[in-house]
């Protein structure tokens, strides 16, 4: 950066600690500073301010269409839950039960039966199903609702993991198992192709062991993300639930061969943790750096004059700003603050493009724009911004990216044996590729010894940043008892 | 309706009672076989199915691009509202406490402070705009949120009066009374246009009474519309809460002048309390009727023809469809079910217009288009139904609106004395003005005697359905003591 322009930098920058200082107050310092949320006084529970919705208004944005165009269709369904509900699976759902938050007054009157906060709805959505469906005709029931949940988490940190968060729940049925597993596979993909190319993550698909899969399904499948620190993230998961609950609670068609049978089902879903993902897959030092796709703002453009050509600047930067309607830009036109300050807040604030215009910009009827991502300047005649801010937009997102693939790819790590998967993990993190013999009890012991867990089995033929390593990795037996693996499997330490 | 394409029609409309009847079964009947929604195994609780939340998003998008052109930004708060925070305003939320439902319960322990589920958020809301407000420079503070409420009701109806419902609530914070008031205002101008404009509803805008305003406002105002039954709904408000709960949660800031003040504030707010207005406005004998701004389907194309030309049809139909993929079409190609059949099933779920395709269409290459909104029906050339179907549905939805604002005026009855009041009600409903006193006794007086309510005090100068009768009784005196009415007023029974 200029000086004279960043005047002001160093007293603003300060204010959030350097990612190798200390990771975890980066992240509080990013998501308070950039004002995504705010903590809330109630345990565990954020605000969420309008520029944190706004990256999930983008978020639902990207992701609704593909649903609709896949023919889902939203609904809502109640946030109460009976407590008998719950029991009828509790044997299943024993792992959600401690984390539920019970409504026992209403009206006045301690309730006959307590009424458990959604913490997510298989239980009421197949109960309704089961009223919804008779026959073969119709099926498939594709439906999805967009809302809030709620799980009672000792330790909290917002957008990965708060009391109350936002998500969206696909729920569907099928007339067979194959329909089924292609519907879990489609959404899965969705997922995928979604947080690639709106969220510029670079996720890797794959599916989860019997340990980690969602209590009550056949098969989990989820898309993991490696966050800044070397630590994954679940994104997002599709899960194919056979007929379990199907079972429990009846949803029963006629079949066209005249027979009563069980639907078969999936459940999907992403939440405002992925917010949390793009904080730490793209944010810097600086803080924030948003992929255009989903960034609440495109540009901001900084005035910069001295006073007495203020107004001849101003009046450039509103024709300026005029001309870029099309897009999400912002004129900061603020008069309380350098331009320095405005320079720092809005890299703080992760906008990717900062259109710059001063005097001797317009004297050469010039802006400049300065990209988030690396820093780079440009300068763009004034009549030429509307043609190359598109352009620009699209380089960095795909930088953005590339930089998330290559940085995944990077940090992931072929081990052989039991003492480099020790050392890798404690020395470096990031994705650990290896063979897995199958047994559970290895991967209990891998999770209690090093922290790491099995993110998933990588679905084969699909490019991931790990594919390379999986294709060194064919063939190497189990990293914990040396036994004979099935083929490679990426493990992490995860949030 | 032709005799041979309505077979079997009579065994379907008798599913669903008539308005005169029963209304309350007929809205019943409507809700449920148009599929808008379904009992949820908990009390005062339903699932809003997918044909129902489609046009709530479809008001959504009516409302939301309105907020934002205004420059609301949104949010979201947390569910939970601490007790002490509901005390906190014990005094004026009195009215909400015998309606919340208490979390006591969260991870297996009781919790040390009951969490109220939001009735409404005012609490919470203003308990962060405290953090967030110091400087005239945070003002205006302008948000909304789209989110749940719960309000445990002893009676319920679906859409209109539910334990949890969908709703929108706009908070918004001002450096000066008279912005909050243009706040106030300008917000139930955007509701009176877009209930007008989209949802064909002519709603009458004015101002509440001491004794109906929102609990802590200075003023609310409403949009109030007029039921087929000749009972009032509220369709929307939007309160100036003045000072008040700023000065409750201390919410602070230094203005120009070097002073600390309090804010003035401004709430408002729809809920899905709307689809039982548009039920109610819009339906009729044979079921729904939607304005196609809202409607989550423009027309149906249903193709009928014998068997041996089934084919030739149905490609004809398609290719129809394929044409009109701008607007909101479905091909209705199931053949389990008749034409007459699919009439009736689509006009039962007010979708604005029917395409029907038959052989003989085909041979004269044209197409029948039927209004669902008055049975009308043209023939169109194949080639010209992508032409002419969006101005149809130009058309429907302005005589929709035409027809509610007729209604609504036709049913808006001048009266000059308790007699004539009291006739009016018993014997035809509706709207009912009149001069009122100004005293609270008298309209408590009224409520109790007929249990009509002074609905609005209406605005002077917005056109309305009641204007001309507002006209004609100015001067009038008040219609329950006979003194002297400062203006005439709206009087209705009420949902």
């Amino acid at each position: 950066m200029n000086g004279v322009r960043g005047v002001g930098e160093k007293e603003f920058v300060k204010e959030i600690t350097s990612r190798a200082v200390d990771y975890s107050q980066w992240y509080v310092d990013v998501v308070t500073r950039a004002e995504l949320m705010d903590y809330a006084p109630v345990k565990g529970c954020m605000v969420i301010r309008p520029y944190g919705y706004g990256i999930w208004e983008r978020i639902q944005g990207a992701l609704d269409p593909r649903f609709k165009a896949t023919g889902h269709e939203n609904a809502y369904f109640p946030l109460f839950i009976p407590e008998s509900f719950l029991r009828r699976e509790a044997e299943h759902f024993e792992g959600f039960v401690p984390e539920v938050a019970w409504v026992t007054r209403g009206g006045g009157e301690e309730l006959a039966e307590p009424l458990a906060i959604r913490p997510t709805s298989e239980a009421m959505i197949c109960h309704m199903f089961a009223r919804w469906v008779q026959s073969w005709r119709d099926l498939p029931v594709l439906v999805n609702q967009w809302c809030n949940v709620v799980r009672w988490e000792k330790a909290t940190r917002p957008f990965l993991r708060t009391t109350e968060f936002l998500w969206q729940e696909g729920h569907t049925c099928h007339a067979t198992e194959e329909e089924a597993e292609a519907e879990t596979r489609q959404m899965l993909g969705i997922y995928c192709d979604c947080l690639r190319e709106d969220l510029a993550l670079a996720v890797v698909p794959g599916r989860k062991t019997e340990r980690e899969k969602f209590a009550g399904a056949l098969r989990t499948y989820a898309v993991e993300a490696l966050m800044s620190d070397g630590k994954a993230l679940q994104a997002g998961t599709s899960h194919n639930l056979g007929q379990f609950f199907a079972r429990v609670f009846n949803i029963l068609f006629l079949d066209r061969d005249g027979r009563q049978k069980h639907v078969w089902q999936t459940s999907w879903g992403v939440s405002t943790r992925l917010i949390g993902a793009l904080i730490m897959v793209h944010g810097d030092d600086r803080g924030l750096v948003l992929p255009p796709r989903i960034a609440p703002l495109h540009a901001v453009i900084v005035p910069i004059s001295p006073q007495r050509r203020r107004e001849e600047v101003l009046t450039a930067a509103r024709r300026l700003h005029a001309g870029l309607a099309g897009m999400r830009v912002r004129l900061d036109d603020r008069d309380e603050h350098s331009p320095g300050w405005k320079f720092n807040e809005w890299e703080m604030r992760g906008v990717p493009v900062r259109i710059e215009l001063g005097p001797r910009d317009l004297e050469a009827s010039r802006a400049i724009l300065v990209r988030r991502d690396s820093g780079e300047r440009e300068e763009v005649p004034l009549d030429g911004v509307s043609r190359r801010l598109p352009e620009l937009l699209a380089e960095i997102q795909h930088a953005m990216y590339r930089r998330a693939w290559d940085f995944t790819s990077r940090s992931t790590r072929l081990v052989r044996d039991w003492t480099e998967f020790r050392t890798v993990l404690e020395e470096q993190r990031g994705f650990v590729v290896g063979g897995w013999c199958g047994d559970e009890d290895c991967e209990g012991h891998i999770k209690t010894e090093t922290g790491a867990t099995i993110r998933c089995l990588p679905l084969e033929g699909v490019a991931s940043p790990v594919s390379d390593a999986l294709r060194e990795a064919a063939g190497l037996p189990c990293v914990h008892c040396g036994g004979r693996a099935p083929g490679p499997v990426v493990f992490a330490r995860a949030y």
